[in-house]
């Protein structure tokens, strides 16, 4: 039996859409208004899918109390009330678009999930924008 | 670096179930209150979901605001605050049930959107009912 | 112990809004795409709340059990599925603005509800527009 | 034309997360609260998600009220206001994790789906909790 | 300047409504599948409204770290994953009705937060059953 | 009959909560994370509400359109993908806390809106935490 367990989660952050290569012109004109120098931020919202067997004793695919703590020891506590741009190692020099910070996410997650199980990142910037990736 | 970006976006209109082949006696019954003369209506939410690879240098698979575009331009500016069955082309002959709305909004965005992109539509008619469709 | 206990229904329904006294042009610009002759529709979401003393015995302000069955007769069986311009005696020479249906609803369950309690009602008529009506 | 359906339901009951054949520390151990020898409970929210080809001529891949109707006999009268370990057949010698509820959900509707139909189960136990089980 | 600031917080619970001085037949007929002898449970969802005037200084009307804290202090580590009837003091005596609940965490609230703020208590049983209480 | 008309709209926007007249200590121990010196930020959701008398013709309390317009000249224009803290006049001497830019977002709206209409504004900073003032 294959069944896909999901968690929710969330964090607030600043950012902004800036490529360095780039000139401020080339900046302004391919990014609008989310290239404000001065950042904006956002509510993400994080929906975590790990697909697998279930344990066919405990009717568990994961213990979900693991897998909030490792969210939140991963992400949370990584990206929470942080300016993603000036506060992380990981958007120092990658474009914090939603695609970027979904892909980000599930590779800081992979590592920390059983391999066996498969793992996909829904990623809500606003409530009418989404991001979904599964790793391949 | 397969990743879906999904927008949210929506329209209200009129409509009635019915198929001109049929009595009026055999549409009541097939179709029920769905089918009443002078029409009833819906706050339709669509969610519009494109697959593809992520631009490296931009982070970006498409740029939302085109997307958001070209949905007001091929769903919202034809659809909403519209009667289906009596101010569009697309139902003049096509009853509109659901399934059939969300067919011909995949046909109209499939025109519009990059050919190496995947498109998938998901269209609430009511907060409990909802259909998707991905060109299939 | 005043408390108020609210309960949640909905209706689809067809509209209109349109003046008989106004010429069609009045009409179509002060109303705009919500003058559209052949109507538009929504998912009307309501929120009956009823105000008054719990019962010390049971623990129950009202039986929601009624509530639910009140709402479904004065309100649901009369409006959902309908054309309220066409099909409806209120709206025959009432203009059916979200305004103007709250009021009416708020008179039609005032009858049937115990007149020792208070009563409120909400209606969205989109997620973004809604209205209140206390009865004053 | 393979079009998805998906109608959302929903129930409440009362359960505990119990292994017979483990020790009531090893119980505790595993489950945490969830293990509360008195039960605890949660409205749960069911998606009930038909995949198939759409008949050209009604515009319908099933009949929603139809569904609606087997989702109500088959989940809502045999699980709303239960207790799942003590009031079901189900789940008198199977742990009622939100996985096992899933996949008893499935095999339940199976039967009575047209079997060219697909079949998949999305079920909230919380806001923050779902899972979900193809068959597969 | 007065400003109400509000709070969500959940907890998942068994109940049963049942009245000891009622006989079992009298107790099935006016609270039905409510009554179920084993109990149902729900995902209570919690809002916590504090108003008063807004610290000049600060601009906190209230910290809402603290009344985070309060709320799980006095209603989750009391009622989270409980049975309301068997498991809690406050209920042994008291039929816990929506109405009953929201007022008992009003009292345990009031107790904690200043006497100069005013507080009210909304209470989620379903999505579509609520009560407000305000204390008075 | 006196209705309420409410609109729901939307801003994303980077702040910090930091008291100038405070040291850097006293601030990072007053608001913890939020003091954050690159600023984190939210997805705020606003919702204003007109009360008043309905218009008796038009049954109109407010023009839905006209109210839509106000909110996004003087709000989201103001404010949306904006830095609060470094890009608004109203923040530069003014600690950004949700009150705080609920009574900023009032005054703003109440210089545009018909002094006969009361106004209340409501203002999610998260889905959980969210404050309301009404101008008294």
């Amino acid at each position: 039996m294959e069944v896909s367990v999901s968690r929710k989660a969330h964090f607030n952050a600043a950012h902004r859409l800036h490529i360095n290569a780039w000139s401020d012109e080339e900046n302004k004109r391919y990014f609008g208004s989310c290239n404000n120098a001065n950042f904006h931020g956002h509510n993400y919202e994080l929906i975590v899918q790990v697909t697998g067997e279930v344990d066919p004793v405990s009717g568990y695919l994961i213990d979900m109390k693991e897998l909030k703590d490792v969210i939140k020891e991963e992400v949370e506590d990584r990206f929470d009330h942080k300016n993603l741009n000036l506060d992380t190692e990981e958007f120092k020099d990658l474009n914090p678009t939603a695609e970027h910070i979904a892909v980000v996410i599930w590779r800081l997650l992979r590592k920390r999930i059983n391999q066996q199980l498969k793992l996909k990142i829904t990623l809500y910037e606003t409530e009418r924008n989404f991001v979904e990736y599964s790793g391949n």
